[in-house]
């Protein structure tokens, strides 16, 4: 359930690489302006790379100070030299660091999870093409309702992926924002020169910047976690189509490398296919979080920001999980065209109820059409016999009955409709 | 907590209103092309007008389907000739005229929610302006930190308000589409005449056009529930503000027309601002809903789909009573700028510490400059005697003390941040 | 998706009417002890009753005041004389008030909810008695596993209804509580008869008393919060599996008054089992909310508060709707023993590979056993013939394979297990 | 934010440890009842603790078949000998193992739960009896009230504890039930000897029977859930009171060990009480999705039972740290009961208004009484004079002015109801 290259962005070694980066950027920012010595934030920027500094040399102070940032000034001033050491993380707060850092290591995780969507997306729409004229029965509630085909379905499945790929862009843009406030977000410590430090950082970072500091406007984080929210929640969907069609009674889809049963043998889970709705219930049960976490208080809240701190990283974990194993889901998936028809068939043209009611429509009332229909669906129901027999019987309207008991002719625009799918997803 | 304008669209006669004007719309549309005859069609229009349909009349067939929709055509279709009547709905399923239904409603509920966040922003841009320099305590984690302006937390409070209605943009044009897809999403009764009758019903009711029937795709509407959520969060992060600016010890600002009580007469609540932190928890729980939703199954899932309608109606309604009850509140709002001087001045200074420290650091290596102002701190804390003075006397550094114990002079930059947050509102 | 009977509890006009009998007893029980004129008392309670108070005439003083207690005192008052007037709402709070108010309607739904709990448990334990011996397939994860029956699968449906009602006396106990706490939960303007005071209204109300005045400890309405959905979780799952039984490819149980379709004649849709779900999702989204509302602020703070009255009653109407739209589908529920046969032998014996696998282990190595049956299983997906004559042209041990065919006979203790149910749930 | 201690229970390899342990007893009981050979039995169970199995082992066979046991049952299989071997794991299915073995875990988790719970109580009652007198001012709706005791305040963070601690004893043995239902919960595999072989079980792992297997009967976990966002519940409520009593206007409490700033050194943050909010606002944010994973599907749906495995280990670390953290809290707190006078005479009397209206109502009707108060209560806002003098001046009724104004003569009750607080926690 979880995703090893996407976790590594939130080990602690991560996120004590991360603030480093951000300590040395405004050393070098803060040189550039003239704040401080260009030397010292040499020196500094060298020593945020060579220092060792571990996450567990940081443990007691972190949880002394609730954050690990002031450890982490101390060690790094500790491995300068007197000059230099004052230097460090010259009127910056530890939101400023934490946050910022935080920034960085987003940018890393989002650029891999677009770098997944996209090729979730080509698969999908390759899936779409190729079975552009696969038909199957759909399903309203439970049951079957009429014909349409497995390309549309799939392009189902992939059309909302393309629409948060857009969303992505302005989500990013808000999101990839360097924070810098400074103790109560006025950034008053560094004077007259904190708008050129905060500029001068920002591009160091290549981060854009908020018009305020945004210590307590997490709308940026927050949505970001209802896009991956999104993101997940289009998974589950395609997960509990892929468990609902994968079942013994209707077999028209198998996991290709499902799990395997510890008792029995005869039996292929869709563990990749549950493993999307699960994380897309968790996610959705996760984004409530970051919402209550809007709520700050004054300046800085301790309480609702380590809830983000709780949330977030789990929430984009589970965004690059499902995408990988919506990705080996489809790569390894079986499609059976034939059990698709055989499921068809095996309703005696019910479920072309509605195109036989339309071709009958044609020719007397629609609800004259609709009530002989109805009757028809009860004999095939008592009988047994294909429903277009038993209709092509009841009236002597001209009617092809044997073209509206094809499926293949009740799928209207389906094909229309899949190729629209694919120009929006750039095909 | 509720909201009659807004709710007024969520009521069951607004449903019924809405659902009868896609009904209308569609028969005009399906006419237009040539799918139904245009007498018919018109008659239709003006029967959906005319024809008294209350929501009581179809409650029993609504819990008998479980959609309004059957028992909607059914009165629709009795208000009719014969001829007419059997072209009542041609084509559509129930879910294409309950979520265009909905979407219609949604435009107009948008619209309303839009113009109050509006005057909310120009209200709030008015107070930031007006306290750029009303001087007050920053607090982090509850405690004093440094000074900043009254006028700069305003802008904080607005800033994200600005961005929402930037985000609202792109969250509003995918989320007014028509749903049109037929029984099972692929239009198929609608023949080869399907996507013209797409098109002009999306003309007709002035709605945009998904490439795909979004019938299982939620995201559009998942979305905007999240951004519901961002609005409400950010007005209770607003809230939680006034709850603790007017707490007795602090008393910065008043809620002008607070609740009495029924036994102090003393005490005036801030009601409307814990308004505003119960609208944002609420939203915040309901978003995750929307996301669950999300998991819909196979062409249809009826449970998924309810829960919708639990949840969006309800999210829409807390969003506009708590941008309501913001402009409300801030219209009523008292602020007493002595009051914040005093709370900063009543801390000897120790609010100030930080400006001290860097007063230092000008003369002297920070870490020394840090520790001999902590050291004053506790001075402060034993004697009650000025940070300042305490400073003056321990050091012969030529600092400017009387200046820097203005707190004034300690802001930084906030006037510049917040002429930045008034140009990104606009002004 | 409401429950009129449940829903009665919480309209405006019952909870009206639940206050002033709350203040109508508290006369009393402060007449009794002493502390306010009995006359006056006596008035109190006759005013209480008779006294038209409508939730209109409260509208404005309510959203003034953010509770509707100083409008309905203020209203009480005024329908009674200068003597008796002043001795209205004596000593209380308007929290003591709304929560006792709250209390008793809540003690009124309990008895509805236990009530339709022991009428379902009852349907359940008749259904799961006759259909002790029904055999059908068990599945998981979407797969036919091995043979069930469908007694065994109802007494799971009825079980943690059973557990549940035993949960609910512990619950309730807690539950029941008079609050009464006076202005700041110390109960000081009763001076030394505030404990004989307490004690006296719990009386007169028939509550419980708690240790301590729980205006902030919200432990008891989460607890029952929490409950709530405990129930709908339940019947959630049943619905979850009536929908999946009564797919069109599964047919082993039909909704016996399901909704039609307004386009499809032949459907026939699970309503009342989608809406389980629906009501199971909706309280497991609520059930959190309750539980935020826990973190109440000092002596009372009314942003929590306020978020248990969004909440707290649309969970006991969601309740009350799932157990009557459970048992109604009980009721209406059409088993198809044939189906479920059919479905079983359609596996060609592949839902008895486990038993196979038993059978063959007592003549060889379970590893070789299950080897040995894997191999078959694969040929009979590849050839479509029966397992068991597969194993019984593989091996020549000593296998009854007609009887190992035969699903009743691998059902295991399935009969004891219901017989233990019902037991557990008194029969 | 997180508790080595019990963060070690749900370790992956703590998760092995407890499956091998449930294999080892399941062989014992096998064997005890003739199922299985004794002498395979004895050497599955020793195996089971030699065999050096370890979760990197079992990685691969964990990702392939969605739960880590078959991987587990070879492993212990191929540790073995060849006559041994096959009757590891006999009759069982991976839920049995994966279910019984957490709630093995979950066992030693609640002992350590209650211990720190039963720890923390002891603390608080000694903090309440030695605050019994300690008057301060209680705050409703962020203002100041009426006085009323810290003791009072303790006791109150301290009575939902030892409710829970009694909800625990029915949350805990229903809980701490043997999971025993072979592949499809009949028990089918183990024949007639189904029912000794749980039986035997349970007794072997100390456990409870419940009367059905629980595969997906999960009320017991979901409501064990339940318990743990009550406790966290209760105490974030403590830890928001903690932050609000630690602002520096109100200063009535300091943390003896808060967090430094990395910039303000006068600052010590109350970084355990946010804690305590951000744990419970984390699981109240988590126990929804418990209720949410009871939506299982028939005999075993993968999905919700995945969804459980990703939250209720995080929810027992939560409430343990938060115990902790709490504890922690307690034992560091400074109380400073001059500042606690000092911010209730601040308010010039005005929190004695309600005493005050209630001595001048012994005199006066009531509703003349508190219009005196109400408007002598305007005229200490203007004059700052203390509420009592102005009173004495504008009546001459014989009210003791000089006791009205000492807060510790309005606390009514408070030292009774300590009393039976502390009496329930068993002092």
């Amino acid at each position: 359930l979880s995703d090893d290259e996407l976790a590594a962005h939130f080990s602690d070694a991560a996120e004590v690489r991360a603030m480093l980066c951000v300590e040395a950027a405004l050393a070098t920012a803060e040189a550039r302006v003239g704040v401080i010595p260009t030397p010292a934030a040499e020196r500094i920027a060298r020593a945020a790379v060579e220092a060792r500094i571990t996450p567990e040399s940081l443990g007691e102070g972190t949880a002394g100070a609730g954050v690990p940032v002031p450890a982490l000034v101390a060690a790094l001033r500790a491995a300068l030299d007197d000059e230099a050491a004052p230097y460090v993380h010259w009127g910056a707060t530890s939101q400023d660091i934490v946050d910022s850092g935080l920034v960085l290591r987003l940018r890393s995780a989002v650029v891999i999870l677009e770098a997944r969507m996209t090729a979730l997306i080509a698969r999908l729409a390759d899936m779409a093409e190729a079975h552009r004229k696969t038909v199957m029965a759909a399903r309203t509630r439970g049951q079957q309702s009429t014909p349409t085909t497995f390309g549309l379905k799939v392009a189902g499945w992939m059309m909302p992926l393309v629409t948060h790929r857009d969303r992505l862009q302005a989500v990013r843009t808000r999101l990839l924002c360097l924070s810098l406030g400074g103790a109560s977000g006025t950034l008053a410590a560094l004077g007259d020169k904190a708008l050129p430090v905060e500029a001068a950082l920002a591009l160091e970072l290549d981060l854009g910047l908020s018009p305020l500091p945004w210590h307590v406007q997490r709308d940026g984080v927050a949505d970001f976690a209802g896009w991956l929210s999104l993101v997940t929640g289009t998974l589950g969907k395609m997960g509990q189509d892929v468990i609902l069609l994968s079942q013994s009674e209707v077999g028209e889809v198998r996991p290709g490398s499902g799990g395997g049963s510890s008792t029995m043998p005869q039996k292929s889970n869709p563990i990749a296919a549950e493993t999307l709705v699960t994380l897309a219930r968790f996610n959705a049960g996760q984004v409530g979080q970051m919402h209550q976490a809007m709520i700050q208080e004054q300046e800085r809240g301790g309480a609702a920001w380590q809830l983000e701190w709780l949330t977030l990283p789990q929430m984009v974990v589970a965004a690059g999980a499902a995408l990988r194993h919506a990705t080996d889901m489809v790569d390894g998936m079986i499609v059976d065209p034939a059990r698709m028809r055989a499921n068809l068939d095996a309703s005696n043209g019910l479920n072309l109820a509605e195109a036989a009611s339309f071709a009958l429509a044609a020719h007397m009332p629609r609800p004259k059409a609709q009530a002989l229909v109805k009757q028809a669906c009860e004999e095939v129901a008592d009988s047994g016999r294909p429903l277009m027999d038993i209709l092509a019987e009841k009236t002597d309207v001209p009617v092809d009955w044997q073209a509206v008991a094809d499926p293949a002719n009740a799928v209207g625009p389906a094909g229309d409709l899949i190729t629209r799918a694919l120009r929006a997803a750039g095909r």
